[in-house]
């Protein structure tokens, strides 16, 4: 039984070749290997570790499970954007059109979001009529006329990625960086990408809650990208605190149009990330030959508006209803608000980005199982930030409610959230590092 | 999800409670936790490993799955004897009769053979009628009257053993001892001993090939016993080759019935493992006040052929036709003996005693799977022993042979096992340490 010997080498901390690690993932994608056995080799890989040549290999052999988007057919260099997954994480929704405004091609794929964390998919449905399921043909024709698209992933990508994610999302052995890494780059890669810029979120509302093992993460899949002939940068930003103000759906596409349409200052925190994302994202398309040239461009095609049109033709493109994009209140049309204050007066000392998290897909802005249906209209907006200072009396968040099951669980998940102390904390960085 | 917790738990290395860890064996059980999260908690347990506090409380959990016998209406202290399993390991056939004669009480219960290792079940049944599934009224009864009988295990004792172990089997997660040890011994607990007498093998035919490892089973098992408030020794004894010459069912019956009517001198290696194992047994038993006392005792039994008279009432009782008891050539009617030689002339320097057992099961001796048949007619009649001299003209071995399928592959894996030298061998320890 040679797949059990690869399952007990790996027990016992063995490196394993390449055409091990690709027995395994065949056959497990094939059902030769139970989901027993794969959980059993997973969890081994998890308290073991893998070698940078095991974690190269393991994403190879998944990338190769399944069809790859070809999209050489389309005009310069294709570029992509992964966030590890946040709260309040929006920028897929600023910079993919910022960047094409800029004259990049972004042909992306996205996924829907679980437990605490978002997905983009989630948010570009909260626009009515938008549909993230899309032909390759039509998914290509939308990033030829507009320079971006975003749909979900193509059903035949990756099928050892969609078996396995399901399996560690139940057996524990989601937290392994091999594992983590090689899911990741075997999407990114397989959907197409010529370039790669990774945003690996940080702090206690990020899947790495700590700066060590984000910049672990964000070192392998450099590593990965770069083995594999693909140009790969990795921010580490900060996750210790929502980014946006707007956790949920349609709260979120509203922000997300109002930064494109400037509303919002060029000094927030979620600006100043997707200015830096974009950045790399236009230097790794040739688009920019430093990173101030890059900004320069990606403030001007916010301020022109630009990347606003960019967002609302994708988004008509993709059969929404542009109504809702030029009046985003629509969006956002709960039953009710829900004002939520802190039990005492202080400095807003901490933020648990994951409690938000949390405490917005209990009202329904999220997923706990992959079956629960979403209300795009619900989820939180804050109104104060990480260290400003509020009275008890003053709402720090407003809850946006449709449902009121799960609502006093939701409140006190929010309050207990917040820490609020008597001096004012230190700032907290943005970016930590950026790995190339 | 306080189970994936639980899981992620031991994955971090982190020493579980005693609640943690019956919610995990009670949800495998009952069903709740699924085999793939089983088998990733089991990984997690062999490559963390688990404190002797842990292994306690993981086997009272099986322990406390299912059923427990209840001998207590029997008289005298009940002891039982385990073998981690070996190649040729006929103690059970001798042991127990021979216990029983000296006046102990032997209720015990015995497993199958699976891969190259023997079972004891599988050897009672080498003789025509005889039923290794009894009720438990039944078994009681003959203990009483008889003072042994040898069953199979209850189908509702330890029922987390036996999901864990098929799920172990097929994930490379067998060889722990967290695992192993709390499996014995939560059998053997079940089983209702008062007393337990381990023989724990160790060499190339064992489980443990390495001293260090059987010995750090021993004590884990011993220290579970004294745990539990049940006496317990265990002997570690060699498995660098078989330990009697016969292997396959009908003809280690008929070795262990020609060890019972003194065929076989008391200088053997069997019979001086049986004399020590047994010698163990009546001392926990209160039966003897020291191990010189014991052995005359047994050899008094053995001589006087009341063990053979406790072994073959217990066949008869178990519904065995006792004509192949007093005539055993008639257990092993094999259609053909096939003489296996030597390539070279030599000493027999080493012995795979694994392979030996391959072998045999190759010939239809033993099980690849839980529901191949067995032969028990065929096997493997050794003809030289570890550290003989033989010529390449004279046979080393003898295949009993009912099919010819295997039969090539059979007697190469028996050339392969034997390693021919110049000089003779050191002679090998047969027991290593005894270990309260």
């Amino acid at each position: 039984m040679i797949l059990l010997d690869i399952i007990e080498k790996k027990r016992d901390g063995l490196e394993l070749t390449g055409e091990e690690i690709g027995s395994i993932v065949g056959a497990f994608v094939s059902g030769e290997l139970s989901d027993a056995q794969m959980s059993a080799w997973m969890m081994a890989v998890c308290c073991r570790g893998m070698t940078e040549r095991e974690i190269s290999d393991l994403t190879l052999a998944m990338m190769n499970s399944g069809g790859k988007a070809d999209l050489s057919d389309l005009p310069g260099i294709k570029v992509d954007k992964h966030s590890t997954g946040g709260v309040g994480d929006t920028t897929t929704l600023v910079v993919a059109p910022l960047v094409a405004a800029c004259g990049g091609t972004v042909a992306k794929m996205s996924g829907r979001g679980l437990a605490h964390s978002g997905g983009t998919l989630d948010k570009l449905e909260s626009v009515p009529g938008v549909c993230v399921e899309q032909t390759m043909e039509k998914f290509k024709s939308i990033v030829m006329d507009i320079g971006v698209c975003v749909i979900g992933q193509s059903g035949d990508l990756v099928p050892a990625d969609k078996k396995m994610y399901a399996l560690r999302d139940v057996t524990g052995t989601v937290k392994s960086i091999p594992l983590i890494a090689s899911s990741i780059m075997s999407k990114k890669l397989a959907a197409g990408a010529d370039a790669i810029v990774l945003d690996v979120k940080t702090g206690n509302g990020a899947f790495m809650t700590t700066l060590d093992d984000s910049r672990k993460l964000a070192r392998e899949m450099v590593k990965i990208g770069s083995n594999l002939g693909r140009k790969t940068v990795a921010l580490i930003t900060d996750m210790n605190r929502p980014l946006g103000m707007a956790i949920g759906n349609g709260l979120e596409m509203k922000e997300a149009i109002e930064v494109l349409t400037g509303k919002v200052p060029l000094t927030d925190p979620l600006v100043k990330v997707c200015m830096q994302l974009g950045a790399n994202m236009l230097m790794l398309s040739g688009l920019a030959d430093s990173y101030d040239d890059a900004k320069e461009s990606l403030t001007a095609a916010l301020l022109s508006g630009q990347g606003f049109i960019k967002l609302r033709s994708m988004l008509e493109a993709m059969g929404g209803d542009v109504n809702y994009v030029d009046e985003p209140e629509l969006l956002v049309q709960a039953s009710r608000i829900v004002p939520v204050c802190a039990e005492k007066n202080g400095y807003i000392g901490s933020i648990d980005a994951r409690k938000l998290g949390v405490a917005a897909a209990l009202l329904g802005a999220g997923r706990f199982r992959k079956d629960d249906v979403i209300d795009p209209a619900v989820g939180i907006l804050m109104n104060k930030r990480y260290g400003d200072w509020v009275s008890d009396k003053e709402p720090f968040a407003y809850m946006y409610v449709n449902k009121e099951d799960n609502l006093e669980e939701a409140r006190s998940m929010l309050v207990s959230a917040v820490e609020m102390t008597a001096e004012a904390p230190a700032e907290l960085p943005l970016i930590y590092d950026v790995i190339k």
